[in-house]
């Protein structure tokens, strides 16, 4: 155990370094950046394909597929206007800022100029990708229906960090126990500034809120 | 990056000595013990108060609940036969063995004698707990219909180690996408070995098998 404990630090402050970077780059272009976390089968790459058929080329996008393994998301996503780039861990369980400064520093000269916002849609985990600092300008809280209206207190890092918080899956409230109020208020008590937001990209419900919040982000 | 590598091995090191500990000494008590890992809200709580219902005291049990934070579940399964013991990582997205071998330092002397069958319900994740060898039997992987078909692939390191595979959520399939016969070959693709069991808590669909599997452990 003592071994480790410096090493942690070490990490950590590596992963700081290239996250202030990362930001200070985002800034210097003008591109806004979301971190998306939540379980696996959260249906962070559902919302992510509806988002983009609903914003429709109103902002130019380029979204970061990180996974443990596969570009099944990726290719889910190919077919947008977005520009999809796939980061494989191989079995790391989040992404670390200095996967994102390398898939920066690979694109075209002038392609961060080009864009607007950066959607990173990271590892499917409730836990670790909230201890990893991307250079993110926010990081959003994807907590489903199914899951249950408990899990922000089980695992309160996460939305502790989130400017939004998006519950969804609401399509399957009515054949579940969850309670969305309980929820929302959940996620309030320990982040009072979070916006939440229900919606289902399955039916639409709800969609426009959080698609008026990214359009706002430009 | 060149920090971390020696490190890594050290943490792996240090938990495969408390692992093999932790084995041995359930192995000479002839105790049973099974970690059962899955996302965050894949119901595997749910899937325990059931178990536990059904076992209705055919086997002298523990159950050790690990979670990042709260006793929420532990309180869940009091009430039964089976003693509850709460772990709380605070921050941490696994068990690792050393945790567990503490845990079972603190027993009562006899109360190993006095077990059938340990189950250790894991903190809620499909990435990390399947680094942490904890010195069980047997892993068991969790995944809820709500998750998809697909995560079998997206995440193949607990389907490859695990003896049992069980999706959960069963009640829920007619509401989703959710392929079965798609799911249970993805899983059998990659492990050949494992036993898949559908199943729903909530209805009982599919509980006798999973209950069937843990009275042969004994």
């Amino acid at each position: 155990v003592k071994k480790t404990i410096p090493v942690r630090e070490g990490v950590n402050a590596a992963n700081r370094r290239f996250a202030d970077g990362n930001r200070a780059l985002f800034a210097a272009h003008g591109v806004a950046v979301i971190n998306l976390i939540g379980s696996p089968g959260c249906g962070k790459t559902t919302l992510l394909e509806e988002t983009l058929r609903r914003l429709d080329s109103r902002l130019r996008l380029i979204i970061i597929e990180g996974d443990v393994e596969t570009d099944l998301d990726a290719k889910r996503l190919a077919g947008s206007d977005a520009d999809i780039i796939q980061i494989n861990t191989h079995g790391s369980c989040h992404l670390n800022a200095r996967q994102i400064s390398e898939t920066i520093a690979g694109l075209p000269t002038d392609k961060l100029e080009a864009t607007d916002l950066i959607i990173i849609e990271n590892v499917g985990n409730l836990v670790c990708p909230s201890s990893f600092d991307l250079g993110e300008r926010m990081k959003v809280a994807v907590l489903s229906v199914p899951e249950g209206d408990e899990k922000p207190e089980k695992y309160p890092a996460l939305f502790l960090q989130s400017g939004i918080a998006l519950i969804t899956k609401l399509d399957l409230v009515q054949y579940t126990d969850f309670n969305l109020p309980a929820a929302r208020e959940r996620i309030c008590r320990l982040n009072p500034e979070a916006r939440v937001y229900p919606l289902s990209a399955k039916t639409g419900e709800g969609m426009e809120a959080w698609i008026t919040e990214l359009v706002q982000l430009k």
